[in-house]
């Protein structure tokens, strides 16, 4: 009788784990969107399946901050006011010049909410003359040691354990992901390698004017002040096709500024090839942040067009691998 | 005493296996410079050795015309003569207008010796209004009827051997190729498909701009006249940077018009690593073609700097899959 039971909990045991094994995407709650989740992917790499994509073709997208990690703030932010600081003597301008002005008085209260391009501007500013690997190595330094203001963690704890789930189990299927940030190429670079192990070369975002010049005999990469290129809205699509050539068939971002709206409406247009557009929603207080999209054009293109939209409360078990599981 | 004689051949013959199996590069002549790039490879890659770089820093950059498949004529300026004739009839103004008229009148022979900027302004103005989906098949499919004119070999044969040998021994090791072409970065990416199986994104080079318009309710990059970006000399060290955000450890280039010294000697700053630089020479008139560099830039550069000269008359055994070889 004992050893029917037994064999009867075992039999119990190894099913659950069985299932666990099963799902891919366990830190997201079952219900529709998961399951739309699970049934393109499938559909997609299934040989003879309708929906099959040639691997060469498996092409996603994932905006970055808001996406992948928290955006407010983000670690950009941060570093751009460190070295606005650090310079601060020799600009006296900037303490009637907006956006400086604001940055250096109201601090991170202003960099939470300040536009894009306003960070990305200060931070251009704020680096001029660094030679590309001095930046590279001062943002990897100060990103290794800074903690989020909220969560008291490093930068590289705070992937999205849902997200590190998805992109892991896409490239289990074949898919190559991308990562393509309105912010700094060389901070998205450090994050998306330290916090998902995505390459360098996998990672598009918003770049300065750089200089060659022979110093020493030895050529040499330095910033300049002038932004390159803001790697937002319609430009995320231009850069994706120039960066990676081919249009995606999954592109995810979230809802904030509208900037993503244009990427998802692109990975949508590909000729003959199913495709899956998602939207994260910040819409959790207790575990991650809440805010929404003023005009709400994010939503409203999720809705004509027919967009998964994932509500972090609602659709996400566990939001960071730091905190305890809320089933 | 025959058994004796079959053992003995069959010894020989299993230690020639062997010996070819062991040569990770069959097409390279035995010599100092195979040696340089084995020993260089081996260095990179073996872990404990002194020069071991880890894998995710082990980038190798190739330009391709030149260096990959031949270039005189490169497909592109084929490509730019068929769009330029099928649009001359409205264009009467080319008929009087460099290098238009030098294009239509002297057609591959100009071609042949244009500068590689002429060249690509012909190709964005020959396409200007195109969508890049059309654009890319309709570039795909010339490439793939089109016959090298001295080879009469489709474009995907006109790989080298010995680059072919290099880059897959690269990638058995743990390298990230990259192709940095002066020419289209669309069409390079056809042919570094095609021809070496290098994935769209590794694919660095030339690009026009693209607009993104909404075509019935749909969103649609179309190519204007305008050159976004000409991808050579110093300009490949920048588009480098940009998209790869690391630099090379290892990279190949070719003598004739000095654009990819500025990529060499970038790889050679590496600080802290081991790198190398090669370039080759076209100096094979039966196998390949035969030309210099007018003011010899290239050539003073590997002087000066220690670079790697490879001679395809005398170091590469066979130039071409589809020639006898040439032992």
């Amino acid at each position: 009788m004992l050893s029917r039971v037994l064999l009867l909990l075992a039999g119990i045991a190894l099913a659950t784990l069985c299932q666990a094994a099963d799902d891919p995407l366990p830190a997201w709650r079952d219900g529709p969107g998961k399951q739309r989740i699970l049934d393109f992917v499938r559909d997609i790499s299934t040989p003879g399946s309708s929906g099959y994509v040639t691997p060469s073709a498996r092409i996603a997208v994932f905006d970055d901050d808001g996406t992948l990690w928290p955006e407010k703030p983000g670690p950009q932010a941060l570093f751009a006011l460190k070295g606005l600081r650090e310079r601060e003597a020799e600009h006296p301008e900037w303490r009637t010049q907006m956006p400086f002005m604001a940055a250096l008085r109201l601090d991170s209260k202003y960099l939470q909410e300040a536009p894009d391009d306003a960070v990305f501007q200060l931070l251009a500013v704020a680096y001029a003359g660094r030679t590309q690997e001095a930046f590279r190595s001062e943002a990897r330094e100060f990103i290794g040691n800074a903690r989020h203001p909220r969560f008291k963690q490093p930068w590289a704890r705070l992937a999205y354990t849902p997200m590190r789930e998805l992109l892991a189990w896409l490239r289990a299927n074949g898919f190559h992901n991308f990562v393509v940030s309105a912010g700094s190429v060389d901070i998205a670079r450090i994050l998306a390698s330290e916090a998902y192990g995505i390459s360098s070369d996998d990672v598009i975002g918003s770049s300065v004017v750089t200089t060659l010049r022979d110093e020493d005999g030895k050529p040499v990469l330095r910033r300049l002040a002038s932004v390159h290129a803001l790697n937002d809205g319609p430009v995320k699509t231009l850069s994706i096709d120039q960066h990676i050539g081919q249009r995606p068939i999954l592109a995810v971002g979230n809802v904030r500024s509208g900037g993503d709206i244009d990427m998802l409406r692109y990975s949508q247009g590909s000729a003959g090839s199913r495709s899956l557009q998602v939207l994260i929603k910040h819409d959790d207080f207790e575990r991650d942040h809440i805010y929404d999209e003023k005009n709400r054009a994010s939503l409203d293109a999720a809705n004509a067009n027919g967009w998964m939209v994932v509500s972090m409360r609602h659709d996400w078990r566990q939001i960071f691998a730091f905190q305890a599981d809320a089933q």
